[in-house]
């Protein structure tokens, strides 16, 4: 079982750093705050007698052997990145528990038959750099990392650049160094689904699909007032048009479909200016992998339609792809069995947002555990989860990787 | 007659202070480029002869004396700040032509009845700080100046401190400190009518009035995956709607009447995360008070409707009103003269843009000259008169100027 004192601790200790006034956590990839919180996962990771390393993407590992040579590691872990103004436990509280499940077998001085390795994946959340789930992307093979080396923030600062600034662009290659058995994570659920049916724990069974991408439009500055309407080619006005489809396009396609536009940029951004260039973002998701294409193919015809009839040129670029994911079986149900044993009201249920664990499954067996989100709350200062059902949730954690590493 | 060689001349020199890769200018209201532009207009009228004022809200004046002295004084201006990555004539034209009027005269000796003034008006642009033409509104009356000091840029900086910054709040109040018998301003038309007619010069007869306001819309950030569509509330799918009727508006209204969304700004603006805040401006201008009126109630109560269908918050800002405006006959048929004796293909306009004009109408008889603007484009670098136009339009100036000083 685990410490639930020193498991609370933990977490009020890793939210100090990148602590915003409001409550929660602004600790985007690759910033200064997770240059720290990164040397902050660095100790904890010695002080737990743990093997660190870090690979040439920035995604940390610490090793704990197992008593059998031929056994497959069971990997745990989830990242500490956070969106801008996000919640405190998104990411983090997987890393925490994971470090918890370790602290739990040295402080009872249990050996596993598999090794136990523990994870900080870098940039799981895909604010600032697109795609999410970026560094367990490049480390199972789903992405090319000279290309993800190159990709750019909104002010054109450079991944590649960025890691080295911060100085964790490590030596091992950010591909398998070992052998692995199965990955498990734990994660808030960000939705309003435990929350609704009363369950103490979430039994994940799968993944959503995404599709992430950005339009751009181009207008011609013009100004506002001599300029009459049918002389102007306004891209706001195009990009507008697009979003208020973007939120539209779920109602005609899947009962789990989302589409949202979540970034707007307009050039001059002048009060009196027609505005010329528009770009704005689009995500749509669902259990479906044709529902994501339909709703891709569609939101890109109507950018097409759309700067047609409003006289702008467009172009797209297409940001993250992720195809639905359905766990395997022997994880889905050591994490159910973890939280029978516990006497915990598990409930199975898909993931609606992204989680590296997405990109781990092409690599072992996969499994997740839900913590309650109070409200469905996330990617905000408000997200909260109290810490009972935090510490379930960590506790079914450590219970499921424990059996998975002693089987 | 102005001299063309010259004041070809002076409009590059101003043009090369904030000037742009593009061949345009940036030269936002008390920036740098303001600064020094305001040192380089100062020299000019010192060597030109004239006494420098600058009032406590940066409006910069240079007076030449007349010869009666119970004769009012003959103001003629512009602007020299600009849009952000605006055109090189805007404003600028009006100044340096009102310069080469005074170099003219001093050229050929000529004392005229009615002294002269040229004034440099602060802040007409309206980007970075709002309303327009803010520097002419309060030495007109037309603004409280505690209000305007107070008011910020996108950024939160004060003008007050910005213009103390510069260097430019000067001792005089900013109110007429003469008799004044007229004002005339030179400046681009920044429409397509005249080249549409083949004409030479721009008669102006009177000015559009404007409403100008910001709409906040207030959601609530979440996880733009895992939270179902009908939990959220979007602030982006709120603005996009009004948006999109902020362009639509004046299909209904007048046959002049335009409606723009220039600037727009999303909290946190993050790929992932439902936009829990987001800022908009709209602005309408027709020459009938009564159809801005009505454009601005639609908006407003559009913005209404939309939030309670989107499901959020939402407060609103004026930002600028202005009444329509129409001149003094004297000052447009000295205007109408002027093209007459040069040979000029002169023909009336009424302008779209705002313009200085607005205000001193309040306190004087009020005329203006607009030059041709190719393909009408305006607050852009691709901003184009050809040098003959704006000769044949500073020449219209001097000659009307020349007419009001010496009657
Ligand atoms: N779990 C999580 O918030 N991941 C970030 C990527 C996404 O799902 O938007
Ligand atoms: N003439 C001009 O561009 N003035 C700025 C204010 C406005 O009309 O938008």
């Amino acid at each position: 079982e685990v410490d639930e004192t020193r498991f609370v601790e933990t977490m009020k200790e890793q939210a100090e750093i990148g602590g915003t006034d409001g409550g929660g956590l602004h600790r985007l990839a690759l910033s200064d705050e997770d240059a720290e919180i990164r040397a902050w996962f660095a100790d904890q990771v010695s002080e737990a007698g743990l093997e660190l390393t870090v690979d040439e993407f920035g995604n940390m590992f610490g090793y704990r052997e197992g008593t059998d040579p031929d056994a497959g590691t069971i990997l745990v872990g989830s990242h500490l990145d956070s969106q801008p103004y996000g919640g405190i436990y998104d990411g983090a509280m997987g890393v925490v528990a994971a470090l918890e499940l370790v602290r739990a077998l040295n402080d009872e001085g249990i050996e596993t038959r598999h090794p136990i390795e523990i994870v900080n994946w870098t940039n799981e959340e895909g604010s600032r750099f697109q795609p999410a789930m970026q560094g367990s992307g490049v480390w199972a093979g789903e992405h090319d990392i000279e290309t993800e080396y190159a990709k750019t923030d909104a002010d054109g600062e450079v991944f590649e650049e960025e890691l080295e600034r911060i100085g964790y662009k490590g030596d091992v290659p950010a591909e398998p160094q070992r052998d692995y058995d199965s990955y498990l994570e734990l994660h808030i659920e960000q939705g309003p689904y435990l929350e609704e049916n009363d369950a103490d724990v979430g039994i994940v069974t799968g993944i959503v699909g995404f599709t992430w991408g950005a339009i751009t439009f181009h207008g011609e500055a013009d100004h506002s007032g001599p300029t009459p309407m049918h002389y102007r080619s306004d891209a706001l006005v195009a990009a507008a048009d697009v979003i208020t489809q973007i939120r539209r396009i779920p109602d005609t396609l899947g009962e789990r479909t989302v589409g949202t536009t979540g970034y707007i940029d307009a050039k001059p951004n002048s009060i009196n200016i027609i505005p010329e260039e528009v770009t704005f973002t689009w995500g749509f998701r669902d259990p479906d992998e044709a529902v994501i294409e339909e709703a891709r193919a569609r939101v890109l015809a109507e950018a097409e339609a759309t700067a047609e009839r409003e006289g702008v040129n467009w172009e797209y670029e297409d940001r993250m792809w992720t195809d639905p994911v359905r766990f395997a079986d022997g994880c889905v149900d050591a994490v159910e069995l973890a939280t029978e044993e516990l006497g915990y009201d598990g409930m199975r249920i898909f993931s609606g947002a992204g989680h590296d664990a997405t990109h781990t499954h092409k690599v072992m067996d996969t499994g997740m555990v839900f913590s309650v989100s109070e409200d469905g709350k996330s990617h905000s200062e408000d997200e909260y989860t109290s810490w009972d059902d935090c510490y379930k949730a960590a506790n079914t954690l450590a219970n499921a990787a424990y059996e998975l590493a002693t089987e």
